[in-house]
């Protein structure tokens, strides 16, 4: 007798919304139920799930009775509404927006790094940054072993992290150009397209814009190290899908390339992919649509004897988003952790 | 009465060879007579220049006899072959290439770091990489007021770094993909339309590439600063023209952004471009075709409070080697440092 749960998607017609559905098919999520809701807007039409097709409903005060894990990922406003709803009526919400991440009582978790975390929830459990996330799955391991002094970090973010409509809106552009006629922009301030600009979040005072400080205050949160020095600089780039990173590591004392690359070999949710005879290392065609995070290039930094150096790609959708949060709602369920106050149905 | 000289462009027909043309023009180079050679299989067709259609000479042993200065761009094999025998012949070779430049007797000149290095030539003067050049241009500034004690660079290099035909590359596989197909690829390993990858240049037994290695000793050869401590790692992105570059910079005291910021909005060669309100900082499409490198998004390092960091973009095919050859001839000549065994034809 195995317990399966009544699952709630929020923003099922988006980017991640998408993955998410595949992803609980693919991996066999115990599913009793699964709700699938978006805003008035998107609900209305249906959406394949394995063999099924189910409605997408719109979210209102009744959606979440009767449920006991919501995957939302439906931005930042949209998830300060709901969520607290949705946990005063019983579910435990996974929650891939900005919004909650920063909440001391909020666990912020990679199951590959703070599984632990989880168990403290109180109803909500925040999904990292995607860029926060791939980082993380290749650092940890070897922070755990050495403690990461410093970490300079340089992204190149394909479209998808601003959503599906972002991926189109780089092909449309690319078509236009292509044929010698001016790219349209809609959701980009800029062509993407034959073009890269630095990431086009809100910048602070100090010029760090948002996704280079979710990089350092999600990562010291989720790592346990709130004095990690982390600098990042966060750059767009005509890619369609998947996340690449060139990251640069300083330790309180030497770390070996062999003793990170043995570590990295066999670390939980890492590939590694170097062949040094072929110049083959990680790229974000071969990134796209796999769990595992891409990484390769490990090398001395020769500017930082003991200190390293490498790059890795990874599905900013898949392991950024989707996944990451199926892989919460797993650990819940393994550790049993979704909520007491949720009825788990037994079948 | 002002004296003019006779030139040579060697490797005419190339992206570089093409840009040297148009500069040699539109900056009034004082020109006795341009000689434009190739190789036999790229001979017979005519370029222009300004009004005139000139012939594109197979380049021989008779090529530089009557020539004061050759601009060669026509790769490191061809550069070792002619540049000794142009030199023999009286002529002073401005050499594109990698064939000489970290050879202790052939300065290697960007005119806004080092001019007076190229006073000492013995017939051969080497242009510096593209991704060096562009770089020097903007951290020398910074650096000759406090001296950079570690750099950490990650480049965003476009295809016109491979030349003219990896250009039409990219734009093929770009049409193939959108129309469904698969992208064709013969000048770089792996398709690098809506990809990106580490630069496919050699590696070291450390795990750098040619490139990297480039930006870490011809920078400690300009700027004269053989311990200056660099670590780099260049990657190929999917953008015709104009490479980028995110920068982070270590000094032996705190450096402020303030004073940086007022430096290298006088720096020469260099474009500040930064409205912070409007998240606008340099891009590739904006860089391309233009002459100064445009420097950008300079702040604080919060990772090493008085360090810093910034974003550059430039034209890698102007800046980044032609319009840097034409300049050091251009220097040469103000400075009367064209050979004296070339006969200057007075006018």
């Amino acid at each position: 007798m195995s317990k399966s749960y009544r699952v709630a998607i929020l923003g099922a017609t988006g980017a991640v919304g998408t993955e998410l559905l595949e992803l609980l098919a693919s991996r066999k999520f115990p599913l009793a139920d699964l709700k699938l809701l978006a805003s008035p807007r998107s609900a209305g039409r249906t959406m394949q799930f394995g063999e099924e097709h189910l409605p997408v409903e719109p979210v209102g005060e009744l959606s979440f009775d009767n449920v006991d894990i919501v995957l939302a990922s439906a931005g930042g406003s949209t998830s300060k509404l709901w969520a607290p709803k949705a946990v005063e009526a019983g579910a435990v919400v996974v929650d891939n927006s900005s919004a909650f991440r920063m909440e001391p009582q909020v666990p912020l978790v990679v199951p590959e790094v703070n599984p632990e975390a989880a168990a403290d929830h109180r109803g909500i459990i925040a999904n990292p940054n995607c860029t926060t996330i791939l980082m993380s799955v290749a650092v940890w391991p070897l922070h755990r072993v050495q403690p990461v002094k410093r970490m300079v970090a340089a992204t190149y973010q394909s479209a998808s992290g601003a959503g599906a409509r972002a991926m189109e809106e780089v092909k449309e552009q690319a078509k236009a150009i292509l044929a010698g006629e001016t790219p349209q922009k809609e959701i980009f301030p800029y062509p993407l397209a034959f073009n890269l600009f630095p990431h086009n979040s809100k910048l602070n005072k100090l010029g760090y814009c948002e996704e280079e400080m979710k990089m350092v205050n999600e990562t010291r949160k989720i790592f346990g190290s709130p004095e990690m020095r982390i600098t990042a600089t966060c750059v767009r780039v005509p890619v369609l899908r998947a996340h690449s990173e060139a990251i640069n590591l300083e330790f309180d004392r030497p770390f070996s390339v062999e003793k990170a690359r043995d570590i990295l070999s066999q670390a939980p949710g890492v590939r590694l992919v170097e062949d040094w005879q072929a110049n083959y290392f990680p790229m974000p065609i071969e990134a796209s649509g796999k769990d595992e995070v891409l990484v390769g290039r490990i090398r001395e930094d020769i500017s930082n004897p003991g200190g390293l150096e490498f790059w890795l790609s990874g599905d900013q959708i898949r392991k950024g988003a989707a996944l990451n949060a199926v892989q919460i709602a797993e650990l819940l369920v393994a550790k049993n952790w979704v909520r007491k106050a949720a009825a788990a149905v037994s079948v």
